[in-house]
């Protein structure tokens, strides 16, 4: 049984060239009411005021990369946003945070995604509540590994609200509403959860489990393949073998070779090049969510 | 009367970010044979290698707005572009370079678009003979002003393609495919032009001409606005008085409030935020362009 959540903190601009997240937290800093709900407390905070300034994702290491606790206890760990993550760390403490939205997007055409580390029956009725209201709601679930941490996992409860297609450094006013509005019914749940309010029984919900990360074809580090255009902008659609995936530059295709169907997302990812991943392979499962029965 | 073309400068990578001309120029430097035209000679070139590295637009100042006479020649401009662009004119004056192409991309949805600083009957005659084989390609008119030479304004002679909607950082696919066969189809066309093979007689040419460039709403130096979602990617679509254009972060809608119709183009470039530009207006020109008939 989860305790009531009394204290939510709601970060944009933990990669500063985001820009959905880091303009809805300036919004909420102006305008704090709008946050305001009977049974909890909403902190706004933007993560990395000087990657936001500089309109980068980073300044010298990925912030959502640094929260590992061995890596925030490392005293040796000094670039800009390690020392970042253990201030952030601390003031979650410090403040008896028990819930954490991290506001994201995505060159990828993710659409409205909720993801998960982890799928635990209070996350999946909130999740369930929500794809309610929003049916183009995805839920992702993609476990971020021991040695990479991210603020999401700060807290035991949380997740991030992944919004795309949205370029770096860029505003879409249609995805800047959307989001909005899964934040505010995302507090209204809490709200209503905190007062044994929530009235659904049960629930059937699919969600995409993250399993595999596909690199780019690369000769040495240089990449020598595309997304295939049959395959770009079609995240969450099913892949089966033969499909392709990447085109070559000199326009050799490049297929899907698995037995089983994948449904990839993050689908040509500009942050992800660097990191060496193309797409996220994922299996799309269905789950019967119960409602007022909690683990 | 132009007099033949014999050497093309081919430049991708101007900005750092927009992959489309950086991977064009990297596969064209490993097979310069798809380069070759019996009476030209091409050179592809990296323009900043640096800032391709790093994966940034630029490093110091941006390259392309660095090349007017005055500041090529200021030996106290020693910003990492100011020096590179030094180097980039003296290299074009050395290796006699008649044309430069430059290519670029966009976050606005631009489509195939050739950006034209001076609208010589020369320039019009390649634009009308690339538009009879691309019927969506669009030809842009926008005069740099003498503070702000461009790489293009480097030769009497060149233009620059802009792609999109692509993120910075980003390779579609498509666009990389279409990018590449406009430019065999112009180097088709200046190889046919020195030797006289140009059949066409007189062609319609619509053109779109940049004359004012629009910001955000501002208070300070933060914007108050988004592009509105109805205008969001529509380049070259007609905006008439009381259209929207922008939305602010509490929803309030900013129309046209002009006269005439206008024709925004870069609606919502990222590299455009910082340059105070949210779009550009132009307007619709039409122009029969007579062939051998050269100024």
């Amino acid at each position: 049984m989860v305790k009531k959540i009394k204290k939510v903190a709601l970060f944009g601009g933990t990669h500063g060239n985001e820009m959905t997240g880091i303009y809805l937290v300036k919004k909420f800093l102006q305008n704090p009411f709008l946050l305001e709900r009977s049974t909890l407390e909403v902190f706004p905070f933007l993560s990395n005021p000087k990657a936001i300034r500089l309109r980068v994702r980073y300044t010298e290491i990925d912030l959502n990369r640094c929260f590992a606790p061995e890596d925030l206890e490392n005293l040796d760990n000094i670039l800009y946003e390690q020392l970042l993550a253990k201030t952030i760390h601390q003031k979650l403490l410090n403040n008896q945070i028990n819930f954490v939205v991290d506001l994201h997007s995505t060159t990828a055409n993710m659409g409205l995604t909720i993801i998960l580390s982890d799928t635990n029956n209070f996350h999946l009725q909130l999740c369930s509540y929500l794809s309610l209201i929003y049916p183009e709601l995805k839920v992702l679930y993609y476990v971020s590994t021991e040695q990479n941490k991210l603020l999401r996992s700060n807290t035991e409860l949380g997740l991030t609200i992944e919004v795309g297609a949205i370029p770096q450094r860029v505003l879409d006013a249609d995805l800047f509403v959307k989001t909005e509005q899964v934040i505010y019914s995302l507090l209204d749940y809490l709200d209503k959860y905190n007062q044994n309010q929530i009235e659904e029984k049960s629930h059937n919900l699919v969600f995409y489990e993250v399993f595999e990360r596909i690199d780019y074809p690369r000769k040495g580090e240089e990449i020598t393949a595309m997304i295939h255009p049959n395959l770009q902008s079609k995240d969450y659609q099913p892949v089966n073998s033969g499909d392709p995936l990447f085109i070559t530059f000199e326009g050799e295709t490049i297929t899907y070779q698995g037995d089983s169907t994948v449904y990839p997302v993050f689908i040509n990812e500009a942050a992800y090049y660097e990191k060496g991943i193309a797409m996220c392979f994922t299996k799309k499962q269905k789950i019967t969510v119960k409602f007022n029965d909690y683990q």
